[in-house]
């Protein structure tokens, strides 16, 4: 059987080996979960970038340029990090430069790791990702985005969540996934409770975050696609649906 | 309320700040359980080192020395790391050099980012190392050894557990305590079954380990004293009893 590793925070990078395996990153709260809703709307490609000052000059080349930092979009940029702002139909067909505080730079270091391929996770298209991991049929790696190199609770859960779908498939090679899928199996049928004290979704409150950015990234197979990197950019190939 | 911070990893030491906190080091299989035990025979104190060969020098000064590796002892030195060893009477009033994979290194670099006090942290000793956290009265981490760099199920579960018994006096404060904790209210009522499905029991099967390390080293409260940091070297001032 094929192997499943997780980790909590691209950190943690150096001490993995990528090669060969298939990657799935993981920013539930909220840029793969986005990343997601952008394609659903018919966005063509996004460019994850790992700094806003880079992102900028992509304005330039006819992107759309998003930037969040510490959970607010980046002043002079067109868009943030929400899921909602990704609904406007004028994205379809766009190309997005995108650079968040943690998603992007996790995407772009395991890219640099040489993964046979990056996928994009979220609850919205967990199904569509476990058959196609299934079909992909090499060694897993999980990689939680955490919170500026720190473990967070959703993106760990998540990965519980996936490995739940797994386990006919592959075997649980490390005690980070072991851990993971303890997490998902004792929270199941609530993690929007547990989510909802995790210090991600506190730090939306403390923003006064309008939207309910937390409920929307929780909901389950909303999109029935994909996501994932071909050469600098990510895109949605596989099971595109809209 | 005073908080509680939890890290799976020394490699992510960088992104914390120690000073001023109260600092648990965890290394449940087996340096810090061993190094409770070495303290109920009466050993002096404990120099805990990074590397074999700098830990052999001390032979020259009246030290027992003893090294593990890969979770076997290293040949050439007079112990390794299995509890049962420190057992022996001969090593009453003895001064031992440690160096281990994972605990000893956690020790070292915690040491160097001027906690306000290092203690040594296991299940034999839970209750009154939390007791002695309570009268301390300062922020906490709690700091895993882990495997390598890579997290560890065994260590977060004793965080968890520990967590449990200070919630009255202390509040979590990062999604790392809040998962500890989680895990160890899943498992409270079995946890040596979770943790022999962990790495660390499986390696031991894997290397024939004879003694019943596992078993011994989840034990709750065989002694109540807590060992902790002075200068150099690990002491044992704290609730001393035999």
């Amino acid at each position: 059987m094929k192997k499943i590793e997780l980790i909590h925070s691209p950190a943690l990078l150096p001490w993995y080996n990528l090669q060969g395996k298939t990657v799935v990153v993981i920013d539930i709260l909220r840029a793969t979960s986005t990343m997601c809703v952008a394609f659903h709307t018919g966005v063509n490609k996004i460019l994850p970038i790992a700094s806003p000052d880079e992102c900028k000059m992509f304005k330039d080349f006819d992107f759309i340029i998003a930037a969040e930092r510490n959970a607010v979009k980046v002043p002079g940029f067109d868009m943030g990090n929400s899921p909602f702002e990704y609904e406007n139909p004028f994205l379809a067909g766009k190309n997005i430069a995108f650079t968040t505080t943690n998603g992007t730079k996790a995407i772009k270091m395991a890219k640099a790791m040489e993964p046979y391929k990056i996928l994009i996770g979220s609850f919205l298209n967990i199904t569509a990702l476990a058959n196609h991991i299934i079909t992909l049929d090499k060694d897993l790696v999980l990689l939680c985005a955490g919170w500026k190199d720190k473990y967070n609770l959703e993106d760990t859960l998540f990965g519980g969540a996936l490995i739940d779908k797994l386990l006919a498939h592959f075997e649980i090679e490390d005690d980070a996934a072991l851990s993971a899928h303890c997490l998902f199996l004792q929270y199941q049928n609530n993690i929007e409770e547990i989510v909802r004290k995790s210090s991600h979704a506190k730090r939306f409150t403390l923003l006064h975050v309008q939207t309910d950015d937390v409920s929307f990234c929780l909901q389950q197979d909303l999109y029935s696609f994909v996501p994932e990197m071909d050469g600098e950019y990510i895109v949605n190939y596989f099971g595109l649906t809209h």
